[in-house]
């Protein structure tokens, strides 16, 4: 099937790119270097690629992606990023599970869900999960003390992330590392996870990376000098065309809003509806033409759908469910 | 079960606000005034309520909803409140279809995919579809004269639904329906659907109305004078806490951002991320406690989910499936 007999609007991936990006990542970052994050494209089959080009140690934000990646075989090392006050399902995972804990609660969790291996969550900057640094080695003697393996820390900087100018980004990176460096110097442990896209070649400190924007990329991630391209896209249909603007069928329910507007290819975008875009053509189109549409970020875009067409120039060869959605 | 159970982050409509708004609206808007746009909620078992207040009509965004709700039994009356150029899905529904068409081209494709009836979709402000209100009744002629029935006109003033003060919002309605006038005189016809939550009451033209909103609420919609209350909320769990602010386990991923952040009860919200809600508690919050997340806007939340809660009190009486989405 070709792209342009696809029904509209559908979820698109460009495998060409995608390999481009997957492949850039394991030269820069072989093996263990990094554990890919999926929350950033919840598809098995897609992690099934970043297993082969090394990659076999996962980051997950939610029990569900815990438990696909398992059902897929990709359970050999998964980490879920996140704190949870319920591990049950953790526990009954069939394969390696470690898990963030940043208090006492989780810590309980974590040892009444069977869970067996954790790293102490720190906060290294950004306003969210993770315990003071000052606080990271005494939450790992607790963690010891009632019979779990504390593999070292995580501290996520994501406040960095987005950060455009190089200098300042890798500054930033950078007092958050010092921050981790101090907790793990308590703790111990082998890991030191953390990272992402925007810092994947400036966070030095760090033994592995959980960058996920990486494989797909989007706009907002475009902005920054990195060498990875957009790889995900919608296809949509002009619907309707005026004078001044056309009209797409694909709106605000396919698009992740968060960072704002898509971009549209040959246009301008005015606004998003639930099942419109607005936007200015450079040329005149016609009703019945096809865009692309470039999401402005690519994760809450992802969870939006049930599948994901794989194409390879004007070619559909494959599709992959999103199947690693819900909670 | 009880609300306190459930896993979290969790989809809940309140069933009793729920109730409270369909009455409100079957008072003002009895049987057929009102034609309900199911994307609002994307329940089929939410629309069969609607049905049992008297509104047997419905609106849709999408085919699948169109298809959805004719499975359902509710197909007696389907208008597609959107332009289509493949309607071949359409034709093949167990019911009576309807689609909205504003070009040559929607026209030639009512006839090709088998559609008999179509609205004539016109512009009265809002920039999306809908041809221009002087080109309404050529549209219509172009239609009847390929054996389609024109039920009337359809023009959504959605610029206009959430303007917060009530005089301005009823003078902007006032001269979108000035244009739809136009047009319907030449047009004819015995339907003119048009308006929407925000445009109930002081809609006087259009013969139906087609609100969706009414009946979950979002904080955007609250805003306004009217006497609908919010039903859809999530429930999540605070993960972690620091001295400033509580992270609960509900983001961006379970909620609509268009219109921007959600509100939580008790605290204030600093920012969502992924699978996070950063806010500050107005009292001091343990980590397990429970919060309720109202959106900012219901339509691109619910398509999130796979699923909604049915609480009445902090009692869950039953679960609904979130059956229209998807295109």
């Amino acid at each position: 099937m070709r792209v342009d007999e696809l029904q509209t609007p559908v979820l698109a991936v460009d495998v060409d790119v995608l390999e481009f990006n997957l492949a850039t990542m394991a030269r820069a970052l072989p093996g263990a270097r990094l554990r890919p994050h999926v929350k950033a494209h919840k598809c098995t089959a897609l992690a099934a690629r970043q297993a082969a080009h090394g990659h076999t140690a996962f980051t997950c934000a939610t029990i569900s992606e815990m438990e696909g990646l398992a059902r897929a075989g990709l359970g050999s090392d998964l980490l879920l990023a996140n704190e949870v006050l319920d591990a049950s399902r953790l526990g009954a995972i069939d394969g390696r599970v470690s898990i963030a804990v940043d208090s006492e609660a989780t810590i309980r969790a974590a040892v009444a869900g069977g869970v067996c291996e954790v790293l102490i969550d720190v906060n290294v900057g950004l306003p969210r999960c993770g315990c003071e640094p000052a606080r990271a080695g005494w939450l790992a003697d607790v963690a010891r003390r009632q019979g779990l393996e504390v593999r070292g820390v995580m501290g996520y900087e994501g406040h960095t992330m987005l950060v455009e100018d190089r200098a300042t980004r890798e500054a930033a990176v950078a007092v958050s590392m010092d921050s981790l460096r101090v907790a793990h110097a308590d703790v111990g442990g082998e890991v030191v996870s953390a990272g992402g896209t925007g810092s994947y070649d400036c966070n030095t400190f760090a033994t592995e990376i959980q960058a996920g924007s990486y494989a797909l990329m989007d706009t907002a991630y475009a902005k920054l000098d990195l060498p990875f391209r957009p790889a995900l896209f919608l296809v949509a249909r002009v619907i309707s065309v005026s004078r001044d603007y056309a009209v797409a069928d694909c709106g605000l329910k396919a698009l992740g809003m968060d960072h704002g507007d898509p971009m549209v290819d040959g246009g301008s975008v005015w606004f998003c509806s639930d099942e419109h875009l607005t936007f200015a053509p450079h040329e005149p189109l016609e009703v019945g033409d096809r865009v692309r549409v470039w999401p402005a970020h690519v994760d809450p875009t992802v969870a939006y759908h049930e599948q994901v067409r794989v194409v390879s120039g004007e070619d559909v060869v494959d599709s992959w469910p999103v199947d690693l959605r819900g909670w």
